[in-house]
């Protein structure tokens, strides 16, 4: 059987929101799994050169009529956020401090702090705020501000962003595929296919 | 009756080509014709502070791969060139050169500059291989080699270069329907939607 399909994400990323509300259902239709891996894109672009997309000269005003409408299109709420970029990393540490003994709940957290910011378009930067989130899916929120703060969890990040700069990823949603590599949510219907069988 | 949907493209674009190759018709489809408008990317670069796709680390070698899967995708033949990016000065003046007097001959330039570069993976960089493009279309190509040299062609290119950066294009393939922006191939998809008469 083969293993799950890697998807990498950053929080700040309203193309990543968008995969994540449909990357689970889509692998499964093909009897796949799916391992959710944030990241933070800060590291990545300092490998490429680049910069947030809302710091980018007309690329920045062009996404704030994308995102609404790419979402809009695919079926998805969304509501801009006050703050872009989000400061993703305690929500990317809490993620990681779950990942390991719980999976399921990281991912439930995940999904939590995407829909709190780009679906309700409130800012999750900080600890706090990532723990209200936490605690709608029932995770303690005093135990979560304590763990992320551990150093093994701010290390985890940071080799998780590391492999996945290794493993050629730039962007995010970024999505492995038995080692092949598609950057964008653009890319679920080529995924799709693929998965499908279909040689392309 | 609606004016024409602006495509704005740079011939060093992979995915300016495969949009090439459908907007057309898909405008056709819901009864609109389409203005083709080659710019330079370089200048655009400078606004952004970006620069070509192939220079930047990691996304450069996932193009490799995603430029002929997504080509393959959309059912399109595609052939990597052996320089990238092409230098396209030669053929976005050419373009220009034809475009008030021929507008259909103009598109077919583009069209067939396209298909040499992308599809049979042809250098088309320099003014010579421009010439031989055009006259496979039956445009005189010592007329072309003259007329491309000319002080007004050449300003006519940064002009409308200028212009595109004026109205917020930062990328290629750029296609603007009524005032409303939409960047990549990616996005055809949403503007057959939009053009159908959806609001989303």
């Amino acid at each position: 059987m083969p293993g799950p399909i890697d998807f990498y994400f950053e929080f700040a990323s309203p193309y990543g929101y968008m995969a994540a509300c449909r990357i689970d259902d889509l692998a499964a239709r093909h009897g796949r799994e799916v391992a959710w891996r944030p990241i933070m894109l800060g590291a990545v672009f300092k490998v490429t050169g680049s910069k947030p997309n809302m710091a980018i000269p007309l690329k920045g005003p062009y996404l704030l009529k994308d995102v609404p409408r790419s979402a809009k299109f695919m079926g998805l709420p969304l509501k801009l956020p006050p703050r872009l970029p989000m400061n993703s990393l305690a929500a990317s540490r809490a993620f990681w401090w779950l990942a390991d003994d719980e999976p399921d709940r990281a991912k439930g957290l995940a999904l939590a702090v995407y829909k709190a910011h780009w679906a309700e378009g409130r800012d999750m930067s900080s600890p706090d705020q990532v723990a209200e989130a936490a605690a709608t899916i029932g995770i303690d929120p005093a135990s979560l501000d304590v763990g992320i703060r551990g150093e093994s969890v701010k290390q985890r990040l940071k080799d998780e962003t590391q492999a996945a700069i290794d493993r050629g990823v730039f962007g995010s949603p970024f999505i492995v595929v038995d080692d092949e590599p598609f950057w964008g949510v653009d890319r679920l219907d080529q995924i799709e296919r693929r998965l499908a069988g279909e040689v392309f």
